[in-house]
């Protein structure tokens, strides 16, 4: 059983009604709809208005998959709440993390880079698969279309991936790198360009199902208690 | 003072009067011209017709960097020419793959893989940087159009790339890796896809830009007389 | 279930006496045996001698993850066999070559190197993890040892790994990436370097576990049938 | 002309007699003297006890590669400093890690990790080179030896690099990638291993070398004005 945690930010759902029709039960409440059928997955959600974020110490620990969208209230989540997701991050979670997460807190703390990318409103977006083989590719065909969605386009500022699994290409002229593997420390990262709050993204297959295998391919291989430099005070070899 | 050998197949300007009128003094006559007048280049010209395709390994040993393109006669290039170059490549030479090169022999024996693509006559391209800090990027906009162009499109068969330089967008609506870096042996490898043999191309001032930088950055760091497994008898350590 | 075919040129257990004592069934045979307690492998094996080597179409084509063990022979496998071993590998088998498989012509295909390195005959190894949280890293601890091994050093003349596994430190003074992964095509690569035919290094719990979670890491996503370059003759985009 | 600053942060010299003996100019001291004979090289030094650490935004915006020495006090370098140079790293500037420079604000910001490492004083260590075509790795031999220097081993806890161009071997049993490249933003990272404070280190020939190799590696491609997301609000194509 994997455990998975899915934070949304929750403030464009409750602030639009527009948004609001989108995602009636918040863009958590639909992943989580999404995510609750499937026999290995065991989900719960976090928000920002939740004391500490949701996110707890009894919360992370009790994580094995975080997801995470946010958009625009990055600067209210505390930097100690950052550090504790980090600190999780480094000792085996995975973390998925969505569309404008892309400049949240805790993305950037793990990159080192402004993760700074070029964006407009109201795109299309064909997704090609770059990677087939991956396993966050499995049952997704070549490309799909998002009639809808908002456009990221290079120079997106992240270091390297380990593995570049989907390009956007958008209808406006731009790509961008739009799913994107990192190892940090014992977790697993992907991040995921789709999502963008006006838009019925998350109800589309392709967008749930490539969700679904990142989270599987992101869950720990395992937890370490601790993350220090060991002092070896005696050699190996005498 | 750096060493480059233009190789190309020369086969499409001698077969078809339209080509011939794009490229009169073939595609390699074309690079030449731009190249020679760079004060740190020393170029010459070979060709398939050429005998041992102008590849003897006098040429070789003299060659710096090697930008190769090829199309219709992949299959005439002997296999010993193949293999001295790929040994040449490994002890240090530089190699500039172009446009259909993707599928020459040397190309795919230095990958490993079939380097199959997507593609079709006849589309409009946009060349994106991904990576403005490289060497090769130097100089080059965030984006440049190639008015026509073929489309090569993903998924490229290639092994993970060191570096994505250049992400291609087609008007049909393809995207590609179009410019990418791999380390084999002592040798650096760039491909770039832009080079169809219908369309001026290798006027266009970016694209000229890009191929003089890569040569550049494709310089051997050193040469090394033989390529072998080091016999160490003695360890060492007692 | 996970096919597994256990190839061995399977020469020095037939010419030395000694080396028959330390595998009596041969390495595929002590291969084998570890390996098919295993509730979701069914193992097969095959050798040199066979007819096609062993690796038939119907073999390999029942086959999801092949090891390959080899050294004095390697230019006896007939080229149409290395051949259609890199075709199964590009389209989804996966490879874990072994020790002295580094001068495989099959490995050397799929790296497009020499894939030299240095060596010296009776040395120890200590070989430490450089990427515990990697699947092939599962269980086993920061360092184990090896009494006896041959020792291979650096330089290693393969391409960028995509992950660095394990590091080998040798009593004689040397260091080697020992265990490897590549993804080639839809095949996902490993190569893991401890395995001297004169010592029992098969025999060893860390050894066997390492190849163990190879093979499950190495599994095929899914196998395609053949290798071909898309003409997409129509554009998506009108 | 390529615009150097060496930061150190000056402590243990000042402390203790018996390394002051061995930089009796500083650390600092000490690289600035055998960089400064180099004629493409303009050298400053800057270290803690300075003014906003003598890392002022004129100095950072007149410096093409930063070098980091740091260990007693990673803490006492203000967030606001670390901030600092991290934007003009990502804007272009070079950084060159030295030794327990892994531990300081500015590289873990950058990696996201905790850079995390196994360690013991006194120890000997021989560095071997894993990359020889590396621009950081010219006219360095295959291997050379540092007779007294501090061990850090495996695991440590970075990102992939881009490149592993030196691994470590030490007397007492361990293994480490001593020197490892990174690209973040614009800037181009190189860490390094050697130059524990107790012992001439930085006056071994090789290290040296690989130093000043690192510095032209490091050199910015272009450094930009600022680190924006851009919003295009018009689309390429209508």
């Amino acid at each position: 059983m994997i455990k998975v945690t899915v934070w949304n930010e929750y403030v464009h759902e409750v602030e639009s009604e527009v948004i609001r029709a989108v995602y009636p039960d918040g863009i958590h409440g639909c992943i989580k709809e999404f995510l609750q059928t499937e026999d290995d997955l065991q989900v719960r959600v976090a928000t920002l208005n939740m004391p500490e974020c949701g996110l707890t110490d009894e919360v992370l620990e009790d994580t094995d998959v975080l997801l995470w969208w946010g958009h625009k209230k990055h600067g209210e989540v505390p930097d100690e709440i950052v550090k504790r997701v980090q600190d999780r991050v480094l000792r085996g979670m995975g973390l998925i993390v969505l569309h404008s997460g892309h400049h949240s807190k805790i993305f950037r703390s793990l990159m080192g880079t402004t993760c700074d990318l070029r964006w407009r409103d109201n795109d299309r977006e064909r997704v090609w698969c770059a990677n087939p083989a991956h396993p966050i590719a499995q049952g997704i065909p070549a490309h799909f279309e998002l009639e809808h969605e908002e456009m990221y386009g290079e120079h997106f500022t992240i270091p390297n991936p380990d593995d570049v699994v989907f390009i956007g290409w958008f209808a406006g002229g731009e790509v961008f790198r739009s799913g994107c593997t990192f190892a940090r420390g014992l977790g697993k990262i992907f991040y995921f360009q789709p999502g963008h709050e006006e838009y019925p993204i998350y109800r589309n297959e392709y967008v749930q199902k490539i969700i679904k295998n990142a989270i599987r391919w992101a869950k720990p291989t395992f937890i370490s208690e601790d993350l220090i430099c060991i002092h070896a005070k005696q050699p190996l070899e005498k």
